[in-house]
């Protein structure tokens, strides 16, 4: 018989802090850091693994969704833990399987691909495989009015005031996302904040809504990586609290993405 | 005739500052990304694409050594730009080969293969494919003392002061080899502080040297991932300006790897 572990998304740890005037031991929060497997079935296939990655568990379901739908795979009808015999109990809440009702539009990516070992001779395919690691899955675009500066720059106090996971640990990246006039409608923590837009993409796919909004916040910097999930997602603009990346200005410029980095109360950075 | 385009570190580009008070054009430096390439070769066999990473340019040799290194495949003997003429101008400085004088003590962990498209139909290999994320190369380990809690203390400022491209840009992350009385032997930055610990083992490991030191120091967070290359790389401690997650704390325990986390100059934590 399977034991139930259904592990939260922080735990409880003993600790020493040390200062000049010496040591004392008390009990602090960690953000859960485990593994997610995320397999993939469709009519007359059964399940693959397509994807392994590190989170913060909670809302594992959406996390598959949005994977899925910003690297273009498809939108799941269904997500389960996969209950499969040859998982170990301490696992059983770290393998999900996700169904498509038709098959996928597409496997995932060659970027993916790449990184397995040896997997092709080199010699004729450099630039392919970097290519595709730039590719973005195409998307239906939101096309509502451009937020006002003014509600840029209140987002990541909205943001922060729904991080319920990092006031408890300080360790974990939040994303959200936001109507023209600065609603939220969805706001998800996880330890990787790619992860954490997943999230928030799979939150929309999964209620059956188009994620397709105004602007998705991010806690943290911009990398290419986010604004590959922002252009899928089809929002207006990324606004970030941290650093864009030379490749995400190029990649935001070049898909019609509207990116803000640098965001606080005070002030907002446009970058393309 | 190839084009030769080699990217720096940073990049200059215009901007939007938005406030309150309205809006102003000026000029503003972001960090370079761009994808890195690794292959491998080794005797009586040729390059095969092993890896592919978003970086920030510079010390991309470096890179492809340590990542070899943590990932317990090898020291490589010499790393060169790539001369294939499949690629493009573009991507000349992308592209690196790692050569091995004897073959990889193993191939890239089953961890990128279990990222490969349809590795593997599922039923069987659930349990396997999240242990060998867990997986960590063996190691020689640093037997020194440990460091004074005012020593540890005292690392994120010897760090920050050796940050160039974070004070350019303000969006890279940093990690620097230090030994037992706080003398800083390598820093590096990157836009992943993955890579930038890559760097920093490669330097020592291309240098002829050990990279097993009294301390690692990250400018993040320490998740498992960074406990992995510190428990490769051989190191005391691993000391990191933020937050920890469990799964590092669990890991670092096991390893026997002393991990401190929210290290400033007025106090640090140990969690294991």
């Amino acid at each position: 018989m399977k034991a139930t572990r259904r592990p939260g998304p922080s735990v409880r740890t003993r600790v020493q802090e040390l200062t000049a005037s010496g040591e004392r031991a008390h009990e602090d929060r960690l953000v859960t850091e485990e593994p997610l497997e995320i397999r993939l079935a469709w009519p007359g296939t059964p399940a693959h693994r397509v994807w392994l990655t590190m989170r913060t568990p909670g809302h594992d379901f959406e996390l598959a969704a949005g994977w899925l739908f910003h690297e273009g795979i498809g939108s799941p009808t269904t997500v389960a833990y996969c209950t499969d015999q040859d998982l170990r109990p301490d696992q059983e809440f770290n393998v999900v399987t996700a169904t498509l009702d038709v098959a996928p539009l597409r496997l995932p990516s060659a970027r993916d691909a790449a990184l397995s070992a040896g997997s092709s001779a080199c010699g004729v395919c450099g630039s392919d495989s970097i290519d595709s690691a730039l590719e973005v899955a195409a998307v239906a675009r939101w096309s509502g009015e451009q937020m006002e500066s003014e509600v840029v720059r209140s987002l990541p106090r909205l943001l922060r005031e729904r991080q319920a996971v990092f006031d408890r640990t300080g360790g974990v990246h939040a994303a959200g996302l936001f109507d023209s006039v600065g609603t939220p409608l969805v706001v998800r923590e996880d330890v990787g904040r790619h992860n954490a837009v997943d999230k928030v993409t799979g939150a929309r796919v999964l209620g059956g809504s188009s994620p397709a909004e105004a602007a998705l916040v991010v806690s943290g910097r911009a990398g290419f990586e986010l604004v590959q999930k922002a252009l899928a997602a089809g929002v207006g603009a990324l606004v970030a609290v941290g650093a864009p990346t030379s490749l995400a200005v190029d990649l935001a410029s070049d898909g019609g993405l509207v990116l803000y980095g640098f965001t606080s109360a005070e002030r907002t950075v446009r970058y393309a």
